[in-house]
């Protein structure tokens, strides 16, 4: 099973709405996939399903059974300050450890709404991942600009579509 | 004024131990400081105070407005899935932009539990505060093994005790 | 005494240009710089000036002792393999320890020639100052597409001169 | 082909030991390996192998060739004020892009003097090695205090010989 994880809580989200695209990517490539939207986290998150709580949240334990239970994840991951959004990674530590990520592989897609792309924001993804066991793609497309370049459902710049779908290719080889 | 962050919601905590340790080493260097405790956020932070609600929930307000307010940051970071506590970033991403950050300056300490005191939490968390516009000081020491190192609220490992002493001495400086 | 870096030894470089645009830049702030040229290093560099050999070679001395008398410290920052070069890294492991780098003060910028403007190089760089003991100015500005955006001495893209000017002016206050 | 780089051209070094032990771990898997070892760079590596000299070494090509030939690598990376040598980063800007790493395996072994392991140093390689296209390994063994670890060629520490072992094992089968 693939999971495509929509990394913010944010609503609207344009991860949202790239998870969604990947989706349909992965869908002409054959594999069917499950999107996880943090947007969709309960209330009290913080308080109930990390540290000594973790693991017993009925509202949060589906999304930590289905994260445990992929075996290929794939992270859209919107840059916020920097790097990624802090609700992204309060969301992996809250997960079962080591055996959400131990040996599993994944994706990464950086967004910004400025032209760079979400670089560091990947570079610290990858080094939490691989800490937890996983092995990263090393192609990691990083769309720049995500408000202007994706509109409708569809890319109007051609080449971050050509880059997504090379990396699907490559990660479902991976 | 000088805030101390204690960098998780975790409770009890070690980084809340160390937060009361630094502001007595500061207090003996004859500066007073406030504790900003990640223990008190309000337990529905993630849907009150991020994006559209920034700004917006009176409960989490006092703590964002003495952030705006401190000149001086001391952040006392956890290791946690080799990076730092998801619950600090989502901190950060609920402060005002730019003017939490811009032109102060903070200060890093790392704790963990494992032999790493921290040291990509802290690089990571240099890449963040650097791009909100905040000098990080140089020094940022790494305190591993930390409940064996400190324990009855004083440090076992005196080689830690002196590089907080150096390192407040020199925040005060920079 | 104020250094500018032109970090690599590639002739001729955008960074030796970008290294004179900036002293120029410093000199109407009424501040004198020396520029080291990473392209003036002795021919067997990696055979006489590091290890064993450090601080040895009569031909690396120079570069060696004005790094070490410079409180201030300008990097000029090219990206290659998605950091900076390697023979920049190279210098710095030929420097002395910790008298080079240890409270000093030191301003980075990035430049690419594709879309990132060195992000990662930049943050690499400050993991690595920080190390040696270097405090850095948070303002590092990622000067991207350089070859299209600085021509015939001058900038065509007005924000990044903007951006150069403002972070020299923090880094005289810094 | 596996390759197994000893990451610095100090003489003599333990980066050198580590490979010559790592390589007869994977013998014992039924691998043969070559080492490269950066010892071994010509003396004017920085000016004939670089940039518009690129491929042009006779004294270099060969383990210029040696890498692209490689379809795993595996990198033994000793900690140099605060991440790797110099002189891997001027080997690796040297190699033929991107075919050397596209789509290429590797594995990385961090070393210091230290505490840390080179838990930085082993981040910004594998940042380089992805933009460079080589998916890298998520567990990256950090070998501490190594001159303490490692005498007359054995591990004193049996925790670093067991999760060499585990690596070589994931990183045969990765």
């Amino acid at each position: 099973m693939i999971a495509i994880i929509s990394g913010t809580n944010r609503e609207p989200s344009m991860s949202k709405e790239i998870a969604l695209f990947y989706q349909k990517i992965l869908a002409e490539f054959g594999s069917n996939t499950d999107i996880i939207d943090l947007g969709k986290l309960p209330t009290d998150f913080l308080n109930v399903a990390l540290y000594k709580n973790s693991g017993k949240s009925d509202a949060f334990n589906p999304m930590r059974i289905q994260m445990k239970m992929s075996a290929k994840m794939i992270f859209i991951v919107p840059e916020y300050n920097g790097s990624f959004p802090g609700v992204l990674k309060a969301f992996i530590d809250a997960l079962e450890f080591p055996n959400t990520f131990k040996n599993k592989k994944c994706a990464l897609i950086g967004l910004s709404s400025g032209s760079q792309g979400g670089g560091l924001a990947l570079s610290h993804l990858t080094d939490i991942l691989n800490y937890c066991g996983a092995n990263v793609l090393a192609q990691k497309p990083r769309l720049a600009r995500i408000e202007a370049s994706f509109q409708d459902g569809e890319f109007s710049n051609p080449t971050y579509l050509e880059l997504l779908k090379e990396q699907a290719q490559a990660f479902l080889d991976f």
